[in-house]
């Protein structure tokens, strides 16, 4: 039975001040804004982006092991302001698209300390993994979707990769863009039929 | 041909306010101080204990990245003087014994973030890998022993496994030690055999 996904969060993983992964993201935004409505469980899906960076998050500072929790609403039971608003923000998203670099062959440390702040405001819903690096981020999607399942999060089996090379990065850095290369590289790759294998398996969770 | 391996940090990996990792950190470190005097390629070695939770880095926050820093004096290239310090503390140490928790099926956010913010500092050195979690953290050592290898580190392939269950984390914060209990399970699972073994391959890098 297909799920009734109301709200997908697309997360913005990286929490550098130089980074490409809110432009990435984007592009996963726009190719999942054009495909959500006929996603079997997804048709009534409203998409939005979380940046990390903008939760505030410093490495985790919460003296109780947050699966301890009570599982119908730990929000409150957070001793940190910053931990309360994570906790909100995942609780109110009923699925997940990760969008991640990897580093040194697995996820950054910004995403793991997200991910291990919370436990219950997870565990059940649906996910997808889609991550770049120089080869396609395949190492770093490997460790997430592990870490996922730990969190018993009901992550899909298709991996969207992207190739980002270093001039890449440092093109879209300059002109505030993701270059037509790229995309087209991407689009050639079957990026958007990938990333669509994940929509249905999320939908179908 | 055995190393000369003179510095040897044994790192405690989680930055928590409630945590039993340094007083494990303190029981590897007694096990080796016994044991290295007769490993070949370590008979030099001082053991000395670097606690991650004492060079107070924030989440990676460097504008550059570490790989592309001149290999044979990164140090006064960083940004920040909290990257300088852990550079220097990384970089006068010739081999590395990891103590990690497992937390969700990886490592914690704070090795991984204190990874990241290196590269030449951590390349070519021999390390171990010492995991603990209520079935041994087998799966955090397995994400350290890849993520290590992406640094071009010389992981040791033995793994030290330590079983601890909630109820040895309880007593051994309100005792201020390891219960005999948890000594004693170690002992009997040939623990100190294991980190030997471990050792062996870090004196033979």
């Amino acid at each position: 039975m297909p799920a009734n996904i109301r709200n997908i969060g697309i997360v913005t993983c990286s929490t550098r001040s130089t980074r490409v992964n809110p432009y990435i993201t984007q592009h996963i935004h726009a190719l999942l804004a054009a495909m959500v409505h006929d996603v079997p469980g997804l048709q009534d899906a409203t998409l939005s982006i979380i940046d990390l960076e903008a939760q505030g998050l410093p490495l985790f500072d919460e003296p109780a092991v947050p699966a301890g929790l009570p599982a119908a609403d730990p929000t409150p039971h957070y001793q940190q302001a910053h931990t309360r608003r994570w906790s909100a923000v995942v609780g109110a998203h009923d699925a997940f698209v990760f969008v991640t670099p990897q580093y040194n062959w697995s996820v950054p440390a910004s995403l793991k300390n997200a991910l291990d702040y919370l436990y219950h405001e997870w565990a059940g819903k649906p996910a997808a993994v889609v991550a770049y690096g120089s080869r396609g981020g395949g190492r770093a999607a490997a460790h997430l979707q592990q870490i996922l399942t730990g969190l018993k999060i009901q992550v899909a089996a298709t991996v969207v990769p992207l190739v980002v090379i270093m001039g890449d990065v440092d093109e879209c850095l300059a002109q505030g863009a993701l270059s037509q290369d790229v995309l087209q590289r991407w689009a050639s790759a079957d990026v958007p039929e990938t990333l669509r294998s994940a929509a249905e398996e999320m939908g179908a969770q």
